[in-house]
């Protein structure tokens, strides 16, 4: 037995990126990107924002422009869209022509109702306590009306990365010292960096063995309009969140399909299957029988507070129901307070022994308020359970990037930058978003740093822009249905289980569409809202 | 086609139940009764209480002791429960010693998350909007922690009722001309009862025939201890309300009892099943079919806010994903707006041909706050739509009684209520509750009224004491668990169909089981709350 550090950095085997040459400097922890400020929340989600170990980067940064939301209690707006092979705005829609207002309003009324039969919620963000007792303050879960329009290619490409993700997050995060290195720069500015590395130290000099190896990745993505490419977006090490969720939409744009389909020229078949919440209980399971303790439970590492429980509970529930492995819900002060470890390495939580460690909590320093977290965390890091991690990995910092990511260093792609710096954005490295330079003043600045000649270039590193595909959109949040223009961005689930030599696992275990209200081409900032969304192929 | 009255009487067969004497004058409308006050809502349930045509009696007056609620936000204050085959003041109560508080609160979690996950969910009474936004302001409905012990025996004896009291509902309600009669006093003092009674003289009048008859009822019993039988509360000529909740609140139990049932020494399989959501479908499905016209929906007759909406949506969704059968909410003024008559007695509402209207309001005073909701309900009435209501129903009325019901006519029974009057309550023939007679006060007043030997006595009738088994229970509400004793009532579901002299449809349909705290023995108030519950065999 032993425990899993899936816990670093995933490599882009996408021939389509560009490669970081070796000497630009990592890329500074926590940079805030395009979606932070627009989570399925209303507020800036943690655990889609930085997932831990430290470092957390993105690799792209969106372009985009946007009509704001107008609220509309339930009954809608007109919504104009495109006709089967119209372009609104230059980009694809769905193909239906324009929606009867009527209709609009019956299928929001039937996709409320279908939320609230079916379990697609979360606690309501008006209601203190929705995040700490479930069952009250419930409001289903923003979603779009209906399914994305989605290239059916690029489905399958994406999907077909899957299992390739897997495998690399698995070899690099066997590589302990060149995680380290990796790191040595961050560790310096980021206590919270340090003190995760301090442990993984630790656990190196330990010498102790992970034998049994599972990760829960979930690779994002966007399709950009300029390239007509998929471009990763990032790589979350892990079960992120909305395995739960994100099948119950594709469930609920089935239904709405099966009855309003034929109306709208739209096949309910076009929208693949998603078993996410079943492929991840399974892995789980998996783990937990290469475990081989029949009492042993999965320990899943929680935030004081939670709305999003309800996408936590349905992994919980299939896991139970179907596999009848019990999990436990823990906040790391809990597990300080009720751990201990056993000379053989067991984990005891409340006299429970611990099969699998589950963090949706722990990867980002709020975790942390006092020493007793970090007892807690070197604690599971210590025992033999097997642990896998809620992470969002910097990669494009090590060795490769994803979408094109290039230091200052290469007079080509200055020139180029100079040339067309509506295809770039220009990134100062250092933490927090809303300083990117975009368009006209890229050049500027770049003729500008060539010009002093000074060291200041290595401050900046350019990336590509991507012009993700904008699409008018039916959102609906608290029961209020809203109009607006949107982009999506495609996650695409992994499970990867390994056992010594033996390979457990490792598929492409369903998708998650997220789809957000475009507002501003800041890339750290967007206003307006994310949904759940499923894609519709094409 | 034809349209259904099954709107008025059932008369109960069981033997132990007292024919009243013919010359008995009917008992008033609306007298309040026990569970009035204390409704799964919080506030008085006007679906529960008084469900229409006009005369909503009881028949039976509960006598209960009660431990007023403690409030314990989420950790339940320890509760003793008797051991298997322990009395706890003197009832029977589920099999288990002691509940560990650790496992009651892992069970309240457990189910809390269940009720989010598999939609048994109301809309929460403290958010205005959820009364008619679904989706918005969700709570998990109020639920017993545990099923409820009930003899098997008594449960048989329910559900073999049923389709007796399905025939029997439909064969009085074919007597147009005895049910006028019966209410006709009635008709006198309550205008809304006149009004019904008009619309069913126009009925009979136009000499129309309604050859295809629904009925969906619900016959609701409560165990005596004194007499250890099962007495008929009162029976609902009606899907009245539950039949989607009260299926998954069995479903959750059962869940429980998977998991903690061998701590708790609880076999699952003691659950009965109860599949009432899906019988009603069904029994909706075949009145539709017999309609004979694919194109046309089944009409929801709602109230202008209904928090218990999605028991309705429960049904009306299984009616759609299972037999592909749409339905449309409408309240009476919308009907009266939107809805036409067409020659062939076709009704139409927003152009949609009308195959069945169920009626989930209607059946108050307050749901006709003007002239359009009556013009609704007689454009309803007149067409060839199936039509069935949604009432509660007085049976002692008329020929027969259900627990025993007299008049002071009898000297026999005078006699024994002077020797033993802790056995019956006397009522006042006038409408509203809180005005019975208990115990010593029954002697006193008989005797005076002998003494007397006015006309006085026709202002009273006798009515056999209930008193129900009161088992301590563990009831959740808003998230927060309570420990109480509390009182049980079990419905039992039946449906009928027919189609000229052709029975397509009798059977029983799954149960509804509701648990109440007991708080007043007097039999028109109670304070405390419902539950939904289901039952434990023994």
């Amino acid at each position: 037995m032993g425990a899993v550090h899936s816990s670093s950095l995933a490599l882009s085997t996408d021939p389509r990126f560009v490669p970081v040459t070796s000497t630009l400097p990592p890329c500074v922890s926590k940079v805030s990107k395009s979606k932070s400020n627009s989570s399925l929340f209303g507020r800036t989600r943690r655990e889609d924002k930085i997932l831990g170990p430290p470092v957390s980067i993105f690799t792209s940064t969106v372009a985009q422009n946007s009509i704001f939301s107008e609220s509309l209690p339930l009954k809608c707006a007109r919504f104009e869209m495109g006709t089967k092979n119209d372009e609104v705005a230059g980009k694809p829609t769905l193909g239906f022509v324009e929606i009867d207002q009527d209709l609009v309003d019956k299928m929001v009324y039937d996709a409320l109702v279908w939320s609230s039969l079916h379990g697609l919620v979360v606690g309501d963000r008006n209601v203190k306590i929705s995040g700490k007792v479930p069952g009250v303050g419930l409001v289903h879960a923003p979603f779009a009306l209906l399914p994305i329009s989605f290239p059916e290619s690029h489905f399958r490409e994406a999907c077909e990365l899957a299992p390739i993700f897997n495998e690399l997050v698995d070899r690099v995060s066997l590589d302990g010292k060149f995680l380290q290195y990796s790191l040595s720069r961050t560790k310096k500015v980021d206590a919270f960096t340090s003190r995760l590395l301090d442990i993984h130290s630790k656990m190196m000099e330990s010498n102790k063995k992970y034998e049994i190896r599972l990760g829960l990745h979930r690779s994002d993505y966007m399709l950009d309009e300029q390239t007509k490419s998929l471009l990763q977006i990032e790589l979350n090490t892990i079960s992120s969140s909305f395995p739960g969720l994100s099948c119950l939409v594709s469930e609920l744009h089935r239904s709405l399909l099966n009855h309003y389909g034929e109306t709208l020229g739209l096949d309910p078949r076009r929208i693949p299957a998603n078993a996410a919440v079943s492929r991840y209980a399974e892995a789980l399971a998996k783990a937990w029988i290469e475990f081989n303790n029949p009492k042993a439970a999965v320990l899943v590492v929680v935030q004081m507070e939670e709305r999003n429980m309800y996408d936590q509970h349905w992994l919980c529930s299939v896991l139970r129901e179907r596999y009848n492995v019990r999990s436990i819900r823990k906040t790391l002060a809990e597990i300080d307070a009720e751990a201990k470890l056993q000379p053989d390495g067991t984990l005891l939580v409340g006299g429970v022994p611990v099969a699998v460690i589950y963090f949706r909590a722990g990867y980002t320093p709020n975790d942390y308020p006092s020493e007793s977290e970090w007892r807690a965390r070197l604690l599971m890091e210590e025992s033999a359970a097997i642990k896998f991690l809620d992470n969002k990995e910097d990669i494009a910092k090590v060795r490769k990037c994803f979408a094109g990511l290039w230091s200052l260093e290469d007079p080509d792609i200055i020139g180029k930058a100079i040339e067309s710096p509506e295809l770039f954005v220009m990134k100062p490295q250092r933490e927090g978003g809303g300083n990117n330079i975009y368009d006209g003043n890229v050049r500027e600045t770049l003729l500008r740093l060539q010009r002093e000649g000074t060291e200041e270039d290595a401050a900046y590193i350019l990336m590509q822009r991507i012009f993700p595909t904008i699409s008018p959109t039916t959102l609906i949040r608290d029961g209020i249905c809203y109009k607006d223009h949107a982009v999506s961005e495609l996650g695409v689930y992994g499970a990867y289980l390994r056992n010594k030599e033996n390979l457990i696992v490792n598929e492409q275990c369903g998708y998650l569409m997220r789809t957000k209200t475009s507002s501003s081409n800041e890339g750290g900032v967007a206003a307006g809202f994310a949904v759940l969304d499923s894609l519709y192929l094409t």
